[in-house]
């Protein structure tokens, strides 16, 4: 029946930053479970190709159909770079204009605000909220640019002569952090809350500018996810385990979250049938993290 | 595979609540097409059997597997009808506790404050906010008071000797509105908005309390929708059709929302396999309304 | 110089309602030092003259200009009474109408959600936020009627050709919490959670509405503080030093307030010269507690 | 009497950030009256040197105390130049450590996002966020540095066996904005709304980590402000008229506010007395506009 969102992304292709991630690992398997093809982006391609034969491999297992997986070496925090990357992605893909975006490259880092070097929060916040800006500028240029502007009159008596572009299938995910809303405690991290903070307000920012064309662009904020990452840093030492207990202490659910407890989110905001009028949201998976 | 959310609901009784509105018409198609069993409930019973009816030819004709759908009347600012209402429910579906909730009971009031009348805030106070507390307490105590407390001694140091019961499937659905986080202009309705602030955070309190049962709560904030009963008030005068000017310009994507697209949302939210993670959260729903 | 605020409040009656409260016991020392005439009201009037006794001791030692002092039994969640109460207070006055609110009167509750009886959440949540509304109501109701409405014809274009009456003096300043923003651990609070959530959007919808007077209203959302009550509390048992450790652990500033540090967010709000601009707002005053 | 706030700042030295703009001028007129040395800082000293002569005029003409005002060229992005700024200045007042901040520089751009460029956005946020990190970052370390440990062993059970130093005078305001709130219409800004929402939050982290030294931080957030430089771009063309109708009829006061309406707001948030459980707060002095 119509009435159930139709989940599926068959037929576009997705952006995924920081491809060989944590997060984004689990992500992508739900990516192309959902038939989307992929253009992994990450600093180096080394690491994708791990990624990319790991999803290979299950398609395989779970009898998935195969997708077209592109894997791409890109500094976000570069402008020029993103803007190439996004102009030559569509050449792996049979011409297909990415419409997708799942942005999950960015970094943190836990300086005290007293000893923090300006080279590195400068760094940190061009990455992390730069990084954002310019992968969301390059793909909706590429949308603008490559589609023909109708060239119907508007019938409506204000509008302009000129009908604007739609998009309605385009939406961008970024992947901003409970941090950008609450300061995290007790490791400092100045740097990393505030370029989170203008992610989730650059995300508002688009949306609106960009609901014209009907381009969607929503954040997910994350609380702890016990990525391998994660899980590695608390299980090596006393401390680890320490600043675990404190973390989970502060969670309503007593518990980080499992990388895969955030598809469910991000294929609310990809697909374009479940959230058609959601734009500007953000949408916090923390166990309860913010309530308190 | 696994890895994407099963947004499936059979075996489960969802209550809905303000069933006959015209949210909730929609949402119940939502439900039955994913197979959950429905306990509507509004003031009246006469017009929720239409729903019911509806429903049913909705099952017929998209060939779904059919349902079974219970009607109630009942006034949920009155706590202890709602009491009763819950204990009931199961006795119409063969035992099953109800664990899901789609609330939806409630109502607006465009009054300027200086006029309002004490007698006319205070019963949408007590519907819209007294009631969404007296629903969610009902369930909650039945969960709890009809699952035998497992009597494991826990191996971890300083939980308790009796076990928590828990209800990982639970989830509740509350229906808030963006005047629980804007002002609406120009229609004055202080008390609405004041009801619905109380909404979102009395999901706040919830989520935090209940996190320890596996119980999650979260509202989702809708912006204008244009349901049969905004429709007809839009279409029905000058002023009408001024005032819908004055909301769509105010918001970013220039519509109101049909409420189809709440369904996304409330699934996402219900799914305990989607949001498995997401307790306490306010899921706007509202064509970037909020932003601005 | 004109540049620096006045803070001076003579000449005009302030109502303090929850008048023998311990934190509006200290704001009214700065009432009465800043010249403001004081109509004071709590649930009884015995209380009431013992904190009258103590202003008027008060500004004796202080060798402070003497103020009028009217003390009124009134139950802030009874609109009639609250009418009443309003109207009545000019005549103690010399005719002089309140034009300033301090509303401090509202009490809080723990009990776990799940055992929460409604007649208690109800009269909660009818003492702490439709009394929120009534006090509000009944004072511009008063200086709206009370005031000759100008009969000139407005010049600009689209304005009613009555003007509307001005009351640029008229400041409400709304006690709430941060408890309407986050929620306390490990009490359990929800009814009066929801209640301070619900305050925090009155002030928001009545500042909207009555901004074309020119009458602001804002709130001041307190962090845990050290009144003669909490700080009997903390003192009586180990439970109570253990709950004050959990409470200031949670606190960057790591301590509770004292009621003076709450008088310059008052006097702020209240200065019709240093807040012109300032309405709908919610003044947090909680040493940090709701950035973490 | 004790329990009014003093809003004194004689024996403080203000730096004053943006010093030759529109806000700041005003700012600087109340800082003087209220006994603070200052020391202006903005990209030149020649427009300082004006602003310095206006103060002086002030101060004769309102027969105020003579203070000590020192002009400083400095690129706020520049974090060298910053630190050399701050650790320059108590040389031109008589070893006075600044420990008073009012960090209004800052600047806006409306631009597409599709057309922002890529330099310019990074230009943007490296003043208006870097910015705001570097300025207090050089402050708190030369408090930290210049002021001798106390080696009084604490007596405290847990806390470290070296006291740690306070400065409960300190007080960083920053100007940030409502847009890093809510997203400005019609005019697109998206590089200055993200960069003032990360200044939101990165006076919230910075809050939080200096607490322990009693430092406190906070934001004013104004609405729209009728500058010189606004009121002449509105006053010069139709399209300003217009531009000025459209902001003013989403502001519930009907108008935009005067540089003078933000002083109350930054002597409650700079004096000790006043603020002093005061952190990591963000003022909003907007006229009501995020209400709606
Ligand atoms: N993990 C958590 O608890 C948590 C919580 C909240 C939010 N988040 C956010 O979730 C996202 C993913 O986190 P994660 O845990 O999966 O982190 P992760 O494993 O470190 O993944 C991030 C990926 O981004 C890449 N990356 C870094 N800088 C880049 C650049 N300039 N250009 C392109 N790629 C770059 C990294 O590559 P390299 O490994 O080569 O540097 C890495 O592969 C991040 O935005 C993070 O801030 C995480
Ligand atoms: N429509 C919008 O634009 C909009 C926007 C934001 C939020 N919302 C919220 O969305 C929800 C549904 O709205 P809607 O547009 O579907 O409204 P609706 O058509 O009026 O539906 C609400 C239903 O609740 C029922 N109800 C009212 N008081 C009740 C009580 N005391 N006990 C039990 N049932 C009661 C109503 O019954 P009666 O018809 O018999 O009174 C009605 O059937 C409401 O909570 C509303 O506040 C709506
Ligand atoms: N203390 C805190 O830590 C804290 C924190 C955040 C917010 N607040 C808020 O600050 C305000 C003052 O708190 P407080 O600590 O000063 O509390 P308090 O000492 O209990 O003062 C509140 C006063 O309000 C009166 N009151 C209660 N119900 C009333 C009614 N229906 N009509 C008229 N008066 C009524 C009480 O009278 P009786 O004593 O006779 O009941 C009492 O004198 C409250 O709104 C509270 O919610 C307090
Ligand atoms: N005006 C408004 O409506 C409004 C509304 C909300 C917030 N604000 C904020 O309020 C603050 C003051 O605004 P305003 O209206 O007074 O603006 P303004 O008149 O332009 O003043 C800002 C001052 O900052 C200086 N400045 C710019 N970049 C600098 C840098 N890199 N280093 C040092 N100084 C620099 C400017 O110098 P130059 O002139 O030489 O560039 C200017 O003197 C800003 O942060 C602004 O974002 C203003
Ligand atoms: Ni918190
Ligand atoms: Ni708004």
């Amino acid at each position: 029946s119509e009435i159930v969102p139709n989940y599926r992304l068959d037929g576009h292709v997705t952006i995924v930053t920081g491809g060989s991630g944590g997060l984004a690992h689990t992500l992508c398997q739900a990516l192309v479970a959902q038939g989307s093809e992929l253009a992994l982006v990450d600093l180096t391609v080394e690491r994708l190709s791990v990624v990319e034969n790991d999803l290979k491999e299950f398609v395989r297992v779970n009898k998935l159909a195969p997708v077209t997986i592109s894997t791409w070496a890109c500094d976000v925090s570069d402008s020029v770079q993103v803007e190439e990357l996004v102009r030559a992605i569509p050449r792996e893909h049979q011409g297909l204009l990415p419409d997708k975006l799942v942005h999950t490259a960015g970094y943190c880092q836990n300086i005290p605000a007293t000893d923090y070097p300006a080279t590195r929060a400068e760094h940190l916040v061009k990455v992390n909220l730069m990084g954002s800006l310019y992968i969301c500028q390059a793909m909706t240029r590429q949308l603008l640019e490559k589609t023909k502007r109708r060239k119907s009159i508007s019938t409506m008596a204000n509008s302009a002569a000129e009908a604007l572009p739609r998009f309605p299938n385009a939406s961008y995910v970024l992947i901003a952090s409970m941090s950008g809303m609450i300061v995290n405690t007790p490791q400092p991290q100045v740097a990393y809350n505030m370029s989170k903070a203008g992610v989730l307000h650059l995300v508002k920012s688009l949306a609106c500018e960009w609901a014209r064309y009907g381009i969607r662009v929503n954040a997910i904020s994350p609380g702890y996810i016990a990525t391998p990452l994660t899980k590695q840093v608390i299980g090596a030492s006393p401390e680890g385990a320490a600043l675990q207990y404190e973390w989970t202490s502060r969670v309503p659910m007593g518990r980080m979250a499992e990388p895969k407890e955030f598809v469910g989110a991000m294929l609310y905001l990809l697909s374009s049938h479940a959230s058609s009028y959601t734009t500007g949201e953000n949408l916090v998976v923390d166990g309860g993290y913010t309530n308190w």
